[in-house]
This record gives structure tokens, C-alpha cells and sequence, in this order.
């Protein structure tokens, strides 16, 4: 099952860029859960194009379809699938580029894997279209675990080495729903815009970092010794095209640190055992510890860049250069962001499942 | 399968730190493997403690007996189990500490989870002393992949902020191994060792970086959508307690760079495609693209430290201060070294083995 | 992962009777084979109704739709998704008798399971209907194990108590397929119609035995311990609704039998091992011995029939009486004649792929 | 993950027939079950030869060993590992035989997988003996099961052709525990001890049927599409080697039947929904539906006879004669019943935990 995630809640996505359309089963949800075309749709306008300065100007309608599982506005039990098909759809852009291999991209082990044969328009399955289904999953999935009063907050923490400032939970969730660029920090989103327009029009792109955050976790989600839930948040995070790496609490910093510096003390408030700091970022030995979970995610640059670029022509093996056409987005971190905190609720609802915290039917 | 990794090469770890053994059930293992004990010990010797002035004064002699699966000094097909017993426990050492939580330890949300009834013993099942499993079954998937040409090295990259100075892989292979702190820059060695030094008087502890680095890996290894090759070593990786964060290639650097400097351009070399750069670390749409595969695993400084710190007594529910005894070492860097060797080679072997191309008997 | 099956290649079943359609994902799938949609709206076509006096009234036009995984005529590695709409629905015949338990279905359990959540309309996602999603991907799995050449064919061994008279498999499949019972032997298939017509007056329903052979199945699938050949094509026949036995080669007549009697005897013949007979039905310690597979699948009468029948009203917690209304086949047995083959073929070709017989690339 | 079954509670057997051990690691454990190697032994000692004339002069004395997962007389949440010493290993009657195949056992198609690399001493993974690590696994979920009120019961209904009378499941329950050959009805236990002894001077061999009954199971267990409960318990039965046959309720029977005559009526008894008959053996729509669970397993003759029987030497490729020496059972039947329990207990359970029915946490 290489195209699915999750134990007790597995989603499967299967679709292309360029194909007739993207869609996802889930597999596991619970029966009764108040479920409509809007509450999916909301999540996926989220993750469309045309929001801001960042984005292609690839205009995607992407219309939510639920094929199954729904019945009554209420979740069956059966597998949800749900489907949104490709409209604005343009291959000519790809066509003269076929067989060089875009530097950045998975043209090259793709070609090899799948001898050819895989659909290389528009990146095919290795599109950054095919986390329109994580989000559609990650809709039900933030559902079930509202259930739990379980919440789920990501956001723009850094876009091409500016870094927004540091604030409360409450004000970044406040904060960045309304920011185009998905940063709390408003100073921080303006310096962020001014390089994203310059970097543009060099036809250059940008990467970031977004940092996820899930808030009244219950103690000891994740399973020793190897489904861990940072292992398996991380695991989740790395199927977004462009993540090259994953942190957690303090993360690469904690490697600086002295065990006297990075050890959370145990201390008691409102007579529940909490830790005074959160270098942890929520997660002890594989296991939530009840803190905020807090990990952060680096998003590379876009590699589809207005720029010559040296490559190798795969059937003619020679080498010679590219120039990426079509429309791309100057730096797809606030698009990424929903995509994050649906990877983090599909993961984190999967282990609320497996620990029976979230009951087979909702009543 | 909580306590259980990979698909066709599947790994399945038992025992506790202070229980009568740790052992692994290696499910998947091709026929006609040369194995012997000799060839698992002298990986899990790697492991040890006592080597350096880094690690824990616990003798652990970790003989390694092979239980199932091996018949004549060849695997057999059916699953490979591999022991090793307990011999050097010391209970009272945690005895007065039972039920003050160890910060920075899984013992609040272990409590949470088990209901009180996990061995807390020397962190029972938490404990790092289980990977040593890790590097038995990593011993076995090492041979696999020798088979197919493919190289697994790691070496400290960083403790306590001290950076080894970058060299070549060949460099790095030759001189990690003979260093005591698996560093291949002998400098920065120096330089760790009186850190380490100084840090033990004070009884705190350090952490750092591990760089794991991959050779002669064939193209296309990964599963893309969910089981990346980054996703799923990135999971393998957070399995080793400790570990905070997890990059590759470039990593969170590359968020910081333009589409331009961090794409790796294409080339022919020698006849064959490869890039000019790696900054992608060899892994491109979750899947290997032939280049070095290469992967940074932050790891924090050690919990258990001789400083006293605030924390909880959870089953008198009250506020009280702990300070740890017992042998800790000061930093397990050098000894999570062939851990994470271990645990890209059994990654690695599993994808290997879904590519179908390490074959069911080995002639 | 509760509607999926298979591990190398794995199919998840989607939809529900009276939903927008019916579907399927095949994760797993090389790439490179030719796929058209007429392959498969062929092998659909052969399940659907109307062929013979046995079958339902409902008007089933099962228009076959290829979703993804396939591009130019062939697979691309992604998953392939194939969807059937749901035409002539009819809900009305449905909803007097909905809170009335049916006796011999699902409806009991389910009520209980999902909470009445369930889609109850025409059994929801427990109708026979879901068994169309069984043969698209089963179209695929035949296709990919006649790669390798193995051959599938099932057929309508009894229906009702009449049995067909045994031959050699060259003739039941040339005479099977022709048969509109599916019945290789004209006189038997004769005599089951006038049963099934005699049954069909008094609204009463009948069951029957089908046979699946497999052809020229390479030595050594199956796994074991657990994934054994035997116990994972009866887990796979299983999941077609009204089976109610399975038994490989003499199955259950073995246990009345002698060692001596029922131990095949090795032989040599055209300087390939084989059996002189064939009593353990192709498989051997849980793996395929190379000669034919055989199993037998027993198939209860249809639940629904036109007779009133105890029951219970759940809603009002009552003893009632019912008669279930709407359109029903007498006799599903030759309906599920290529829904065992396809079972048979996606567990088939599950374990040459895990045994790495088919190449992830057809050429 | 071949040698593994089961999702929430996962079992993994490994060991062979001849080599140092057989044994077995329960994965997914709830915490705080009371756990004695004595609960463990008792259930092994039932499946050990000696009882009866049917079986095997091997003399197993079988010592059970907790290795992990147990502390202080309660599981812990970790991993369970149980372990039995291989003590009474005669290799020699194996060693003349070595190349011949033996008919009705797996050598043929085990060598042909493992290139002749398996072990073939006393059937090497294949060997009967391999289901004491059933046993102790069903140990465990028994243990589990009786803390939601479900009992399991098997035994013998049938050997040679010999068939014990029906009677109520109490009766049968206080008969079969007595009895030597496991069967509750003492005039057929009577004439199959008869013709085992007359069978055993033959040097021949019998088989039989096994009957496995479920009490109080909750209502609504197994997952439809893939996962039923009658699909996951077939697979598990059919890892028992000897099993050719599995059906539930009336089974090939059904087949024979009038919908009217099959289907049960519902009922309302002491104010609960029940089914006036039970023809569908407690599974409708491939879910538990609260009615006796009731599966009939067919278990073939005893394959190892001494009498002389055709067969192949693979290393000379040339027809020959073999007379199978050792020890071995004229029935296996009786010693099976313990097996078949534990397979059910197994699959039971974990379906138990699946529905979030069994606590993760014990009190």
C-alpha cells in the first residue's frame, strides 16, 4: 500500500496533475459525523491558488465531490471518497520540455522507476496538486478530532530567511488566518511580500519554514518503540513535495543545548502536571506529553524557476538546458500551510483512534 | 503492529532495559544470507558503552545469540530472531526515584499510557539500551544491501556546538571509524572530548549532530505518494529516542536559499546522469536519485543528569526535585552512530526489497 | 485499513448500492501494461445482470471509468482508480421496510456497528453490488498474471444440489463461458435453470458451489507463517457476500480420508516435478506446488425472497413479519462466478509480486 | 511482514521444528493484564503430545519462558515475547530422507522458494510444532477475551469418517475438556480411539473435523469490505497446517438450501435480538451478530506414514520410494482443538480491540 497513510484512519490519494482529476478514500472514519460538500470545500479554498502574490496564476476551481460514504449529511461508516476534477488544464506548456529532466523535480528517478510510462504532465502524481487530497482528508480528520477538542494551527514562521516574529498561540491563530501569506506577524508578512515580488520578477523563487502546532493533545498518543508519533507526524510531513526537513520543540537547536537547558521541568497548574518550558514540543519517548506539539517543517524553493538551468535531455542523453514555461508559484510556503495541519490531523486523529479516544460512532 | 517497521523487510523489537533480554524479530530475511553471531556482535560492539569517555560506566557485554531463522551459517527464510540478555541490571539505583518524573524522560506520559503499569525500570521499553536491537536487525540489512553494492556511513557531524569540518565520503568512512567519538575530523574530536570532559564534572550533558550518508543507492527507491524514502527513513530515524529533528541534504538550509542556488543541476558523468550539486541529498519526489543519499539527525542532550531539577511526584501529586543517579552517560552521540546506520539500512533494505531488487534467495 | 486488501498489490473498495457509484483503487499496479476501459467493461459486463433467469431485474448499465493510473493506453504506477455510477436506483422498494431486520443480511449488525448511520438503502456498502469493484480490479490482476501465464477460470460447480459432472479444465473453460449458468456441463445446466424457475414462482431463492481453478501458477507463493496462499485466497473469497465455505482440493473429503489415500505421490513428467494426483488442491504448506489451484467457494441462497418471513422491527423494538420487495435474483451463484476469479487474481497477483515474479515495469 | 498476523493485537511467530526454540511476540498488549507463565503453560500442555493413542512419542516437554512485556505479574503495555527451548530434537531420521520429498508435506515447494536454504530438519518452519506458538499467543488473547465475557470452546466433531453426536455448547464444554481425543461425545470417542489404534498398525494415518464455537460475542465485530470476521478468522485457521477446509453455520450445507430454509428468523428473547436458528454460524455481512460464533475446520489426514509411498529425490531428480521414519501422531485432530481455540481467541481479540471494546489499560 505505498499510496496510503494511517492504521486506523488510512487515507489513500490516487490522481494526477494533468489527469482527469484528484481524489482520496478514508478509510476508518467513524459513523455520525456531521459531514457536507462546504466544510471540505472551506479546507481546499484554503490550499487554492490566487490568494496572493506567491501563487501561479493557475486558476483552480477545485470543486469538492463526495462519491461515498455520506449519507444524510452524516459519515456511514463506509470508506469517504472524495474527488475534485482537473479543469484548467494546459499540457502545451509541458510538451517541449518532456524528456528534459526539470533540475528540482522527480522527473529524473521517476523516469527510471516507472520506465516511461509514468504521467509526466505537470509533474503527474508527483504534483503539488495531489495535496489538494491531503486537505479533503485532513477536513474529516480536524472533524473528528474537534470531537476531542483537539486543535490545529499552522503557519508562516519564515519565507526566504525573514522569520516572523515569536507571539502566543492565540494570536497566531488570530493573526494568520487573515494574512495572505498565512504570518502572523504583519511587519514580518510585508518584508515577505516586497521579496516575494522582487524574487519574481527575477523569475527566481523562494522557500520557508511553517511551524504546526496542536493544541489539548491528550497524554500519550504514539506508540513505542516504532510508531512513534513524532516518527509518524514526520513520516506524514515528508509526503509534501518540497519538505526537506522536519523538526520538533526546539529540534536542531536542542543539539546546542545542555541536558540542564533543554530538560522540560514537571510542574503543577491548575492541579495538572505540565512541563515549565516546551523544548519537547509536546512529544517525550515517541509519546505526547500534553503540551502544545510543535514542529516545524523546511519547505524548499519552488523548483520550477523562469531561469536557465543546466539539465540532461533523458532520451537523447545529452546534455543541454531548460527553462521552466507554464505557471508556477514564486514560493508555495502559505499554500503549504493548510497542508501541513491536514497531514498533522490525519496523523494525529490515527493515533487518537488506535488509542479508542475517538468512539466508532458519533453521537 | 505498535512495535513493528518496514514491509517487506520487517523488524519487530521486544524486551525492556532492565527485563530479562532485548531482542528482535527480523521477518522478510532472504534465504542463503551468510550469517554468523560474530558478524551481528562486532555491529552491536559498535554500540557498546565504555569505548569513549562519553558514555555510561554500565559493562554491557551484549552477547548476541541467534535464536531462529539461521541453519548452518545461512539464513533459512523464515524469520531471524536475535537476542541478548541482561546481565549487568541495577534496580535500586531507580528504586528511590520510582514515581518522580524524569524530566525529559517518557515516564509522565508512559505512566499516562500504561496506566502505571510499564517497567520503569532504567526506562523499560523507553530506553535507549532497545537499540541495540535496532543494530542487530541493522547488522542482518546491511549484508542485504552489501549484496547490491549499497554503503551505509555515519559519523558525528556536531556535539555540544562543535562542528567536524566537511571532508570527503571516503575521508569521513576512514577516519569516523577510528575515532572514539566517531568524528572524522580530529580536531573537532579534540575539541568535543574536553567539552564532554569538562560537561561531566558539572554532571550535565550534551547533544548533537549525526550526518548519515548512503552510497551506490539505485534510482527510484521510494514510494511516493506516502512511503517516501525521506518520509519513512525520517520515521526509522525518530524510533531512536533522542533524536529531535531529522534533514536532508540541504535541510532547513535550503529554505533560506532561491530556487536557483539550491536546485542541482543535471549532468553526464562517466555516462551516466547525475547532478552537479546535492543539495537534495540524493532524494528528489521522495524517491533516490543515484547521488549520495544524506540525511542530519539532531539529537538532544541526554536527559538523565547528576543536577538537581524541579519536577513532579506523580503519585503523590506534588511538586518535589529529583536529581538523577545512576550511570548516564554524558552524551550519546558516538554511540547512536551505528544506531543510525542501522536504521537507514533497514529502510534502505526494505525499499530495496519492494523494488524486488535484492532477490528472495541469495546465491 | 479496514476496506483494503492485498499487500504489493492492494485494492480498496469504495461506494455504496444506492450512492453515486461504486469504486476502486489498485495501489501497487506496474506500470507499462495496457489497460483500455473496454478491458475492463468486459470483464464487469460478465458479472452484471440480466444474462440468465437467475438474476435480478435491476437494469444495470455499469459504465466503467477510468480515474487515474493509466495514461496513453498504459499504467503509470500511480494507482489506478475505476469508477462505476449508480443508474437505476430505486429507493422507494427500500424504504417501508427499513427499520424491518432482513433476515440473512447485514442489516442487524450493522445497525448495531454504525450506529444506524449506516446507508441502508439496497444493503449500502454489504450489497452484492460492491462485488462490481471486486471484478475492475480483478479485470487488472488478470492482465498482470497473464504476464507471467497464469490462468484463471471459475465456474459453476452446483447450484440448488445439482451438480455438474467433473471434466478436464480445457473443456470447463470452453464450455463455462458459454453457459449461461456458467455451468461447463449442458445437462446439469439444464436442469438447474428448471430449479431455478420452479424457485423463482414461490419467490423462494436458491445457493450453489463454484469452482476456481489457477493455471500454470509458478511454485512457492504464499507465506508462512500467516500469509499463506490457502488462508489468504479464503480471506479474499470471504469478502464476497453469501460465502459461506471454502476448501482447497479435497477439502473437507480429506478429513474422511486415509494418509495414504489422500497424500499425492511426486512424479516426474516432461523432467518437471509434478503430482499423480491432485487431492491437496496446488498448495502444499501454504504454498503453491505448481500444479492447478483448486478451490471450492459455497454460496448461500439469496437472503431475499419473496416470502414473508419473522423478524424484528429495531426501531420499535418488535416481532413483525416481512417480505422483501424490490428486484432479486433467484440464484447469485453464476453473478459470482467472475467475482471469484477476480478475488482469485488480485491474491494471485499479490503474491508473485511479493515474490518479485511480475516486474515493476512491463516492457 | 509474512510471520505476523493481526492489526491492533499482532502476533509474530518465529522458530523452527529443530532449532533452538519456537516462540512468539504479542504485539499491542493492553497494560495490567495479570499474566503467569503458569496461565501460559496450561494452555501449551493441552496441545503437547502424550494425552492420547493418536499422537507422536516425541516427548516435548515444552517449558514456556516469559522473555518480555510481563513485570511484577501484569503486562506492561510493551511487547510480550514467549519462548519454549527445542529440548527433545532427533535429527537423524530426517538426515536418510533429506532430498526425497515427502508427499503431503511442503518440502517440494519450500525448497523450491528457499533455494534449498530452509530448514528441512523436522519440517523447519512448517513443522506442526511451529502452532505451540499459537497456543501461547492464544494464551494471552483468551485472557483478554474474558475480560469482555467471550469464551472459546473447540473440539473434535469428527475423525475417520466418525462423527460425535450434537449436543448443547455446555455440555459440549464440560464432555470434550474431559475426553482424550477432545471430543464430547464419549461412544464416538470410543470407536475413533478403535480406529486410530487399528490405523496406527497399519502404519496409516486419519484426519477429521474440528468444530470452534464463540460465546457472547459482542455484536457488530469484523470490518466488511476486506477485513470480516469471517474472512481473518479463515486466514487464521488456515495457517494451521493440515487445515483444508473452513466453513461457518451451516456452510457447504447452505448451498444446498432454500433461501427460506437458510435464513434465520429474528426473535426477540429476554428483551434482545437474537435469530431463531443459526444457520449463519453468528456472522451476517461478515460481522459477529451476537449469536454462537461457529466455524467447522477440515483437517486432513496426518501426512508422515510408514508406509512406502512414490515420490521424487529433488537433488537427483529421479522417481523413488519413501517410508517416512520418526515419530509421528496418527491424528492429529485432538491436539489441533487447543489451536484452533487459540486461532479464534486471536483473531477475536483483535477485532475486539479494533472496535475499541478491550481497554488499552486493564483495571
Amino acid at each position: 500500500m505505498e499510496n496510503s497513510i494511517g492504521k486506523m484512519l488510512a487515507i489513500t490519494s490516487f490522481g494526477e496533475s494533468h489527469g482527469p482529476c484528484v481524489g482520496v478514500v478514508i478509510d476508518g472514519c467513524p459513523a455520525g459525523l456531521p459531514v457536507s460538500g462546504a466544510d471540505i470545500q472551506s479546507e481546499v479554498n484554503r490550499r487554492r491558488a490566487g490568494g496572493s502574490s506567491a501563487s501561479t496564476s493557475r486558476l483552480e476551481k477545485d470543486k469538492v465531490e463526495i462519491l461515498s460514504g455520506v449519507s444524510n449529511g452524516f459519515t456511514t461508516g463506509a470508506p469517504v471518497c472524495l474527488l475534485i476534477r482537473n479543469e484548467d488544464v494546459d499540457d502545451a506548456a509541458y510538451e517541449e520540455i518532456r524528456s528534459k529532466l526539470r533540475p528540482g523535480h522527480a522527473d529524473y528517478p521517476a523516469y527510471v522507476k516507472y520506465g516511461g510510462f509514468n504521467d509526466w504532465r505537470g509533474g503527474g502524481k508527483f504534483s503539488g496538486r495531489m495535496t489538494a487530497t491531503f486537505v479533503m482528508a485532513g477536513a474529516i480528520a480536524k472533524k473528528l478530532l474537534a470531537v476531542i477538542g483537539v486543535e490545529i494551527i499552522a503557519h508562516t514562521a519564515e519565507i526566504g530567511g525573514i522569520a516572523a516574529e515569536a507571539m502566543s498561540y492565540q494570536e497566531i491563530k488570530k493573526k494568520a488566518t487573515k494574512d495572505s501569506l498565512c504570518c502572523a506577524d504583519p511587519k514580518a508578512s510585508q518584508a515577505m511580500t516586497e521579496l516575494i515580488n522582487r524574487t519574481k520578477e527575477s523569475g527566481d523563487s523562494l522557500g520557508g519554514v511553517i511551524e504546526g502546532i496542536a493544541l489539548n493533545v491528550p497524554v500519550g498518543l504514539g506508540e513505542p518503540l516504532f510508531d512513534n508519533l513524532d516518527g509518524d507526524l514526520a513520516k506524514a510531513l515528508f509526503a509534501i513535495p518540497a519538505v526537506k526537513g522536519v523538526e520538533f520543540g526546539a529540534g536542531f537547536a536542542a543539539a546546542r543545548k545542555k541536558g540542564s537547558e533543554n530538560n522540560d521541568p514537571f510542574i503543577i497548574k491548575d492541579g495538572k502536571i505540565m512541563t515549565g518550558t516546551n523544548n519537547a514540543g509536546g512529544i517525550l519517548g515517541g509519546m505526547s506529553n500534553g503540551m502544545p506539539l510543535i514542529v516545524r517543517v523546511a519547505v524548499k524553493p519552488v523548483s520550477s524557476i523562469g531561469i536557465e538551468q543546466q539539465t540532461v535531455d533523458i532520451e537523447k542523453m545529452k546534455e543541454t538546458v531548460i527553462k521552466v514555461g507554464g505557471r508556477h508559484d514564486v514560493c508555495i510556503v502559505p499554500r503549504a500551510v493548510p497542508v501541513v495541519e491536514a497531514m498533522m490531523a490525519v496523523t494525529l486523529c490515527d493515533f487518537a483512534m488506535r488509542a479508542g479516544l475517538i468512539p466508532r460512532v458519533i453521537r
